[in-house]
């Protein structure tokens, strides 16, 4: 990690995803003090057994189990002084002010641990995305759990056919949608599914209502699941009976867009490329204003993670992506009145492109 | 709200149940600024159109809309130097050290709405449940959203001899659980739910595994779900076959521990003598180590609100419960080896007492 290259001692990880990729631990509450060549995994009564067997199957002295008895600020204060840490990184993105006041507090005043006689008072630095950006590049045992589960949604995808049908709501659909993730070995939903039908399908982020899907609708049904701890996304839109002419125009131009971001990803592309292709051929079929949003996002033991695939934005990151990256392309056109489809697919950056870890076919049409 | 109590100008709200409490806003993303006679509802665009309808719903200069363009901490910066405000409050639980950082600099800095002349810098001031405490206390629409949850779940937890069978999965029931939460009209589940049994009832936390139920077992299973925006939440332990004997000193024991806690609310009690009717039960019978959680906790647009009904602890709040309070009462006792219990209700704070919210058998068991 990257406990150096931040110039601080010790780096306080409290979102809870982090700490899962740094330790493997799946707690509800827990937090971890990465020191330089090892790191102190906090937990509670309800979690200590867990932990020990975790720092156990690992080698002997990566993961020491600290047992929280009394709140977990006050044990990582208590953690810092002992280990006589100067320059203290926190996770600026997931600490709330009161935990960082609460710690400094700690810091500067009496704890369990007395300070060293020789030592500061140890200093709290805001940090950004450090194990976010190590996060960011899959390992081959990560790349597997996604891989399994972007064959299994996709299997779930080959058979909307069979559950998009006039007449039924979409939040039937969505519960058997949730059903089958279900049955197929996903622990939970990664989203709250999206199906949304007819003039729903116009509004990019809907929830699922009481409508009863029609023909002629456009149906856009976004899922995910989580598998082995990681997430996948897949989105279909299936048309019911023969698209007007403009929702045709709207189905061409989105697969095209979504073809020509994944042929863009490649070692070395800038993520504002990738959005680029899908967003050059939105445009060029005048429908640029009707995409409204990024081209994708990475995906992994969250749902949403870097890097994004988007326009160019001052102060966000755009660096060139690399093999072991695994994110979205999920182009869409949303036209009020008319409706909206979106394709979205997982690809796995390679050294030489990438590969698709989701497949179904892109179009769907079920003839009535 | 407390906006003059707390010696500030405004509160800018960045906890979204919050947000929905002041303004019934229910999307994914917003921000509120609260002054002294309105509140300001910050949305993106995919929000702009619903956000509008609800301040057209609300009595004229209520709520105002304010668009964001490019992010929420520049539109909260602006607004608030638009607005002239000084002190400043923020979320200090809620809000993370990254936007603190970046609305005080936008504070200091140049934004697009020139600081006036004669104003000084707006200063940012941490605060501490102040839309909390409001929402404590629950109105008569509120109320009658969790008392409708409350009687729907109560109907499937009559049901649950239907569901523990023997050599049924954990993950099965939960399932199951979970969708007849959906088809009683629940939005979602207010949580994972819980079905843990045989040894695994010994976990007050535990997630449902592969684990098959067996004749003998005590099965916990702790369920709840979202209805018109707000949480219900229930446990019953179903006994399968007839239990051991030190299985049998657990139920008698946290029944009755149960039923003190129950009848121990009234206005004016303090939570932890709430939680001392149920636990001194439980030590009596010897088995306070076997307890280690609180009574219960406050719900409603969130599964864990205030009031905690637990031990008095320093620095967290004891204050009396009041008429309008809503709060889960839960003893249960674990043991290793042995099994678990669990009896959850939701109880509402009346003038004189409390109504229980929840009602099904306390105590479960199912012939073999």
């Amino acid at each position: 990690m990257h406990v150096r290259a931040a110039a601080i001692d010790a780096l306080v990880v409290t979102h809870l995803p982090n700490i899962r990729y740094l330790t493997g631990f799946t707690g509800t509450a827990g937090a971890v003090v990465l020191l330089h060549e090892r790191c102190i995994l906090a937990v509670d009564f309800r979690y200590l057994t867990a932990a020990q067997d975790l720092a156990a199957a690992r080698p002997a002295g990566t993961i020491e189990v600290e047992p929280v008895p009394q709140g977990y600020d006050l044990t990582i204060v208590d953690v810092l002084r002992r280990e006589s840490c100067k320059r203290v990184g926190v996770e600026a993105a997931w600490l709330s002010v009161s935990r960082f006041n609460a710690i400094s507090t700690g810091l500067a005043g009496t704890a369990p641990t007395p300070l060293r006689a020789d030592g500061p008072t140890p200093v709290l630095v805001p940090t950004e995305r450090l194990v976010e950006r190590a996060r960011m590049i899959k390992d081959a045992a990560e790349v597997a759990a996604i891989r399994e589960g972007g064959c299994r949604i996709s299997a779930i995808a080959r058979r909307l056919h069979e559950v998009v049908r006039p007449g039924r709501r979409e939040v039937d659909v969505a519960a058997e949608l949730e059903a089958a993730m279900r049955e197929a070995g996903f622990s939970r939903p990664a989203f709250e599914t999206i199906v949304a039908s007819g003039p729903n399908s116009a509004l990019p982020h809907a929830r699922p209502t009481d409508r009863r899907i029609a023909p002629g609708d456009s149906t856009v049904l976004d899922f995910g699941g989580v598998y082995d701890g990681y997430c996948v996304d897949l989105t279909r839109t299936v048309q019911l009976g023969r698209p007007s002419r403009e929702l045709q125009r709207l189905y061409d131009a989105v697969a095209e867009a979504h073809q020509a971001a994944v042929a863009a990803v490649r070692p070395g592309v800038r993520p504002s490329a990738i959005d680029g292709a899908a967003r050059g051929v939105l445009e060029r079929a005048g429908l640029g204003e009707m995409f409204r949003h990024g081209t994708g996002h990475g995906l992994g033991l969250e749902i949403h993670e870097d890097p994004r695939i988007a326009r160019e934005m001052p102060g966000l990151p755009d660096d060139p992506v690399e093999p072991g990256m695994v994110f979205t392309i999920e182009p869409g056109a949303y036209v009020p009145g008319t409706g909206g489809v979106r394709i979205e697919d997982d690809v796995l950056v390679t050294g030489s492109g990438c590969e698709l870890l989701t497949d179904a076919p892109r179009v769907m049409t079920i003839d009535l």
